[in-house]
């Protein structure tokens, strides 16, 4: 592999507009950010004139398929791989293997982004990486962006966001956000569908996990282990953002969310005022400083519970000195 | 009373550059819309050095507190009243009597505005008053706001949008959010308080919500009714935004929550499709098309309810046709 070279975001609009068949990845266990810049994007150089296609080792979430009408269906040979909002090459899951060291472009907004392509755009200070797709596409020039794939980019922004609540929002964003509605989606029936709708079924699982949730260091921990026999019953679209529902309680700095796989547990932290990307380092995890995430390999919940809880009531009570 | 005139946003910060002695009304039952505008707008014309005080018929809900922190408690005989994001001079509660037909200026966004004021400004594109009060104290000049005044016209245009989620929200919307931000204030902490912060009451009475509903209209409507005796249970900070959570569940386009008061039962509807401010005026209330309310005078629930889900079905067999 070439040593890696970071570049600007004009440099990477050249690039792309230097080359004609693209292959985009989006990361394992995709979100909304990182199929919104997939499907933006493909869509942005689709509407250049461009073959573009994207792949990823999990299937489009249901509750995006429609990211889907962004983008035609496109077979060619690819001379040319970009990564969207991949911090580490281990993230690309089953594409690691055959893309791992073939990247030819990453773009990413994660401060712990570890280099593996030959060029890379990294912007932390973007709350999204739709966010600098957004401002990749526009230096591409005009007519890139449509309805459709504006819808995209604003799903990965407004998702990445908690709806612009987070402290990852900024001036920028907002600024973004309102741009792209400008294109003509329904922001509104959009909003709805990623962040106020529930099913029945979701609506009883967030009843289980707050009367079963375990309170520890003097209630500003809250945990909970969910599993498989708790999961098994849900959609998998029920589960998510169910990661957030223990900080809701008032009092509650650092609430955790384990949940029950094949090798251990799928821990989820979110915080206030506490670095969950630290504690959840700990365990080889990572991600930003308020929402973070890490695997701890045993089949025992309670043990799990135990590891995280020990790690979690540390940095609470080195907050509280 | 003299006849109202309708000004331009120019004319209202000329009227307000000419006069010292500012009162300034929010409606009764405030929220973060009114009370961000009365802030907002007293804190700004005391930074110009101008006396500015505040006045409503309820007082500051504990949540937003902090408002008070933008203002200096001053004493003086007004001689100009203003009204914020008040529709109707009804809305003024207790202060109708004393100042219905004193109204100098009216700055509202409601669509219903029914004039009281002798000069009226109305933007009903904006989605909160908090939008026009920010335009019209940049006219007023630099300085007029801090971190702190700047939290209140967030506040504002953060609550009446759902956190930028609802269909009023527009470009103007995002980007006047993104612009206050930059005034320093901690827009997270600020909206996990907003929006995100549940004390164990209020999870405790969104369950009883969630398994008492009635669905009616082929599972399109849904509506509870809380009598006295569940709210007396909770804080009214508990019951704030509760008239949102029928209309979240999947497949609901007409949400509705009654509540028992005094007078009989006050209920509030949200939609997604659904013109809910026609169905309360059938019942002397109104709102916005998407967000409405209304008081219907028995104290029956049975028959409150039968009343408002008769008429909501019938706007929903509307709507399908």
């Amino acid at each position: 592999m070439n040593k890696a070279t970071n570049i600007t975001l004009k440099q990477a609009a050249e690039y792309l507009t230097e080359h004609d068949y693209f292959l985009i990845l989006s990361h394992a266990n995709p979100d909304g950010d990182t199929e919104g810049c997939a499907y933006g994007l493909c869509g942005a150089l689709q509407r250049l004139g461009k073959k573009a296609r994207i792949a990823c080792s999990d299937p489009l979430s249901e509750r995006f398929s429609y990211m889907e009408e962004a983008v035609e269906k496109q077979q060619f040979e690819e001379n040319c791989v970009i990564s969207v909002d991949v911090a580490d090459r281990s993230l690309l899951g089953d594409l690691e293997e055959k893309y791992g060291d073939k990247i030819d472009l990453a773009i990413d907004h994660h401060i712990s982004h570890r280099p593996f392509a030959r060029r890379i755009y990294v912007d932390d200070s973007a709350a999204a990486a739709c966010e600098i797709i957004y401002d990749l596409v526009k230096l591409l020039g005009a007519n890139c962006l449509d309805e459709k794939n504006a819808k995209c980019l604003y799903t990965g922004i407004a998702t990445d966001t908690g709806c612009f609540k987070f402290g990852n929002t900024t001036k920028y964003t907002h600024q973004k956000a309102g741009e792209l509605m400008e294109y003509g989606f329904d922001a509104a029936a959009l909003n709805y569908l990623l962040f106020d709708m529930k099913t029945k079924a979701r609506i009883g699982l967030e009843r289980y996990v707050f009367e079963n949730l375990e309170f520890f260091a003097e209630d500003k921990g809250a945990a909970i282990a969910l599993s498989k026999e708790i999961l098994d019953k849900v959609d998998i679209e029920d589960v998510n953002g169910i990661s957030a529902l223990p900080r809701q309680i008032q009092g509650v700095e650092v609430g955790i969310v384990l949940k029950e796989k094949d090798d251990g547990w799928k821990v989820s932290l979110r915080s206030n005022c506490v670095n969950v990307q630290e504690i959840c380092s700990h365990f080889g995890g990572g991600g930003h400083i308020r929402a973070a995430g890490c695997t701890i390999k045993t089949a025992d919940a309670e043990e799990a519970k135990r590891l995280i809880k020990e790690e979690a009531a540390k940095a609470i009570e080195k907050l509280l000195k």
